[in-house]
Formats: structure tokens, sequence, C-alpha cells
């Protein structure tokens, strides 16, 4: 079938741009000396998580319960929670998951530790804990040094828990836009994270696992000699908020391909300086801002609604006639695949294969 | 099951301000003399588009030819696609469709017209049409006038179309503000919408349909005398962004009341002065503004990540422990609802039913 065979809207995902991706960040991860844990709530997807775990990846991080089971249902055998659970009947299914898989989870509350190790016993299954330390993110976790090694000891005493190091992960860094600038919040977090891996080492808690690193930050990281396990996710798929996080000085682009797209059709043409497109609010996250007309780069995407957005034809009045189809570039990847039910999947303009999205609406 | 034992996140229907709701509009439509036809994209759900019409509405609005397929699979009889639509495929479902139920579309283009003739001719079906009219919502739709007289001539000149009357739609009005400027916007659609009706009329072309009219300005569009059919929505559950429409000065509020809630659960508490709880991005539709906390109305939740919100507790340290659940109302309803499966369905802290969003995530 030709791309443009293809219903819309459409999750589409470009199979060389993605391949490319997965290949690039799995040999800097080698060369790097790290281990690679991608984030699947990218993707939520068993067959992108096992085409990682092919190229070299451990295993995979979740942010919910529900994914977890998804993806381990799919056959994906080894998966880090890479957040706090609370809820006593999640901590459960955790705990029967790990009947099945290796399964590891962050804590940040010595209540929510008690009750994981309770359901660890009753199910008589063993879970890996990596203590959350907030190393600036200013979300989950508990502060560095002191607060981490009385958690860590609160895991290492339990029956049914492992302690298996820290979860240093500085979301906020991910997008700030400036390279030195956001290195610079890297290096603060690897600081306070090695002060806390040292204090816990002195007191016998050695930290197998230090992990964190998103797409914006994991080559820093990765530098700094102090991670072990990198988390990024959006690297497979790209999408226009992390498009404008600046590189390198001196370097061309970050080396990442946007993969990702929505197919959409012009539904409406009622004005020689604007066409009506089928992709709206239900199609595309507008979180962090509009999407962008990869077919047409100085045309504007503007004022969504539910099932529509605008195109802005004044530079190209007589373009686009009605049905025609291309290609939005999300403002911010996860949220929009959340939307789908499949993938399809395309290479050099003909679909390959449909992925099914095994793990979206996984908000339990 | 008590509303404190729902895992989270979930999408919670306040079951009595839903019925008072619907009941409220219901009445106000059968007083004004108009028919309701209430808009579907909002709630996405058989068992709700069944309650409506058994309080008298005629049928519902959808907005894609997947949603009318899984309405009409639920026991929807009367659908109107209050949208465009080009894709040959789709208006083949749509004949399809046709043969099992009454079936109306929105059209704005004469190629479009012969198209969904000739799938109508094809599947032996008879579609009912109403002609989209600009009325300065800026989207979809022919210009008033001789524009729109001759779409309708082309329409009624075909074998199996059946030309109804206009739709005249200003989504745009919806969500002003101030209450005289809404009534401004929808004065003059409705006098372009006249204007467009008698010339019509005179040449033989009768408008036994003219529908339009949202929650945000229904009352204007039934008070006009000239529409006859109001397609609201948003009215049966609200939303943080259509609580901020100023009422009639002098009237307290808009008498709708907030049904629709995000189940949340504070997850981590790693500050006195803020809690973060597990529903964000994926959780609820931020393109219209933050949730607001409904049990706590002076506790802002901002930084929404993929799938975590922090609420401000600056002036409740003591407050929500690790765990607690609490009420979110939506920013946006009809996006919010479509990231669900189902809705989780309360009366008075008491879980009595849950309903299958059968249209969720229905794009084609």
């Amino acid at each position: 079938m030709a791309l443009e065979e293809v219903d819309t809207p459409a999750l589409l995902v470009d199979l060389d741009a993605f391949e490319s991706n997965m290949e690039r960040m799995a040999q800097e991860a080698s060369c790097g000396g790290v281990r690679l844990r991608p984030h699947s709530k990218t993707h939520k997807c068993a067959v992108i998580a096992l085409r990682q775990m092919a190229l070299g990846a451990v295993g995979v991080c979740c942010q919910k319960v529900s994914e977890a089971e998804a993806l381990v249902r799919g056959g994906v055998g080894d998966i880090l929670i890479s957040n706090e659970i609370v809820d006593r009947r999640k901590l459960d299914r955790l705990a029967a998951i790990a009947q099945r898989a290796t399964v590891a989870i962050c804590v940040d509350n010595v209540d929510a530790v008690a009750a994981l190790n309770d359901s660890a016993r009753r199910f008589d299954s063993r879970i890996d804990v990596l203590v959350e330390v907030d190393v600036g993110g200013g979300r989950c976790g508990v502060g560095p040094g002191e607060p981490a090694r009385l958690l860590a000891e609160w895991v290492a005493s339990t029956s049914n828990l492992r302690f298996c190091g820290l979860q240093a992960y500085q979301g906020r860094a991910q997008h700030i836009r400036g390279w030195g600038e956001r290195q610079s919040a890297v290096n603060e977090s690897a600081a306070a994270t090695l002060q806390t891996i040292e204090l816990l080492s002195s007191h016998g808690l050695p930290c197998g696992v230090v992990a964190g690193g998103g797409t914006g930050t994991y080559a820093f990281e990765m530098a700094s000699g102090i991670y072990n396990e990198l988390q990024p996710g959006s690297y497979i798929f790209m999408d226009a908020d992390y498009h404008d996080n600046l590189g390198e000085p001196g370097a061309a682009t970050s080396g990442f391909k946007q993969s990702l797209f929505v197919y959409t059709q012009v539904m409406s043409r009622p004005s020689p300086n604007y066409a009506i497109v089928d992709a709206g609010l239900k199609a595309l996250a507008f979180d962090s801002g509009m999407p962008r007309v990869n077919d047409m780069p100085d045309v504007s995407y503007s004022r969504p609604s539910d099932e529509h957005g605008i195109l802005d034809l004044r530079t190209h009045p007589d373009s686009l006639r009605l049905g025609a189809k291309l290609r939005l570039i999300p403002g911010h990847c996860d949220p929009t695949v959340n939307l789908y039910d499949w993938y399809v999947v395309v290479r050099r303009g003909l679909v390959e294969s449909v992925w099914p999205i095994v793990a979206r609406g996984a908000l339990l």
C-alpha cells in the first residue's frame, strides 16, 4: 500500500529515520560504556521495546504498572518503573508481574517502601528498588545525601526488596534550549548524585545502578562518569519541541531525525488563503505548542479545534487541493502517540507494517 | 464500591449533576420550541446518546464517520455528521451506515457533493445534506448567500442526496467571555443565516433544518427565531474553560454544573509545599489551560508532565497525605474524555456504573 492511500488522521513512523535513531543511540551508549534502558512511555509498543532490546538495551522503563503489564505480555522481560507507585492494588499487580519478569521500581517514601515490600512478600516476589533523588527536577524524589541514605537503608532492611541504586533523572533539564545551560544543569545533578553515591557507599550501600538522562541530556550523563544507565525515550521519534533544543556549538544538529508524523488530509478549502485539515485536538497533543508542517515548512498550523486545524496558505495560495495529504510534526511526541491505537510504519513511501500501541491509555 | 476505592487516574461522572444538566437543556429546548441534537464528540458514548434521545433529543451529531459507526452499533438511529468528509472510503462507510440509520452530513464543496452522491448511489442509500455556511467561525463552510445557494442547488440536483437545510455553527463565538459580545457574534451569524434562508427559499430551496449553537451560545440561537436545531455538547459535563464564560448580567451562573472530573492520587509528597499527583498530559487535555482542583479551589495545579502534575500547597502545608485522592476539573472536556476507555459513574459517593467510551480514538 502506498502512503498516499493511508486514511487520515494516522500516526506514521518513517522506518528509515526510526532505525537510524535507534542505531545511533545504541551505538553511543555502547561506545560510552553505559547501559541503555529506553523509556517506553514514548512509544507504548512491545514491537519497539523488543527492537530496542535486540540492539542491546538491557530493558525498558515504564511509568505505570499497566504499561508494564502490556509490555510483559508482549514479551519484554526486564522493566523499571521509573516512577513512584503508592496504591496497594497497583503494588500487588507489580508484585505479580515480578513473578514473570525482572522488575524494578523507584521509591521516595518510607511508607510506600513498606507497602511495596508487603505486596512482594504476599506474592513471594523479589523487586529491585532504586531510591529516587531529586537532583534539580523539583518533582518526585528525596533530597540528595542523608535523606537518600535513610531511605536506602530502609529498603535494604526489607525482606523482599533489593536496594540497587539511584534514580537521578533531571526532567527539567531536558528542554533547556541552550547547550551550555543544559550541560550545567546536568553537571549540578551529577555532583549531587556523586555525593549521594559516596555517602551510601561509606555506609555499605553500593549503588549498582545510577540511572537518569533523557533525549535532551543523555550525552552529559554519559560523559559524567557517574551515571551508568540512560533512559531516553523521545530520540526514536523526535518532535518539534526537542528540535528546538540547541546542539553543541559548531555541531549542525542533534543527529536524531524526525521519524514520527501525523498524516492529515485537507478536508475543506474555503478560501485561497487557508486550508482546513482533519487533525485537531484529538489527533495531536498541544501541551508543547503547535505541530509543524513537515512537507511545507513555511506554512503554519493554527487554531486547532477538536477535529480541525487551519493551515495559513497566504504564501502558497494555489497549493493543497481538497483531499491533499501531508505530514505534521507533533509538538510533543509522547502524548500524541497516546491518542492512537497503532502506528502505520512506512519506508520510502510504502506501508511495511502496522504496530499496535499496546499500552495506549494505560493510566493505572 | 465507594468513590475512594476507585483506582486513579479515572474519569468520573457525577450522576446527579450530569442528570441535572441533561434535563435542563432538554427542557430549555422544549420550551424554546427547537429540536435538540446534542454533539456526541463530547462524550463518545452510546449510553449517553441514548439517554439524551430518551429525554427528547432527535438524534446526535458526530464529527467522524467512525464515531457514527460506533454509536449506530450502540443503538443510535439518527446521526448528523456536522462536518465535511472528502475521502471516498469514508463516504462509502457513511453510505453503508445510511442503510441502517438516518444519516445526514454537511458539505461545503461541489466535488465533495459529487463524491458523496456516488457513494450513496453505489450503496443505494439516501443521505440528508446540510450546506455548511461560514457565519463567522472562519473554519469550514461556503459564504452566506449566493455561494450557499449554488451548492444547495447542486445537492438538490443529485440522485441520492436530499437538501435539508443549513449548518450555521459559529464555533469561535462559544468561548467569547462577555455575555453581550457573545450575543452580538451570534446575532451577526443569525442575520447572515436568515439572508441565506430567504435567498434559498426564493429559489425553491426551503431550509427544513437550520442548525447551530453550542454550549456557549445555544440560548442566543434559540432566541433568534431562525435556528430550529441546537447542537451543544459540553453542557452535560462542563469544564474550566466554559466556566470562564460570563453569564447574563445579573444571573448567578450558567446553570450547568460540573459533572466531569479526573480523579487523581497524591503519589509523592517531597515537600510540605507541594504534592505530586498521578494525572498529567496523558490523563487531561491542556489545550485550554490547566485543570482546577475541585476539592481545594485555592490550590493550583501546574507543571504537567506525561504522568505527573504538581499541586501548590503553600497555603495548606499540612494537607494531602501520600495516597490522598481528589477531583480535578479538566480545562477542556472533549479531548480529555478522548483519553479514557470508560466513565466511572458516581452518585453521592458510590459507584453506580461504568459506561464505555465506545468512540474513544475514533479519528477516521
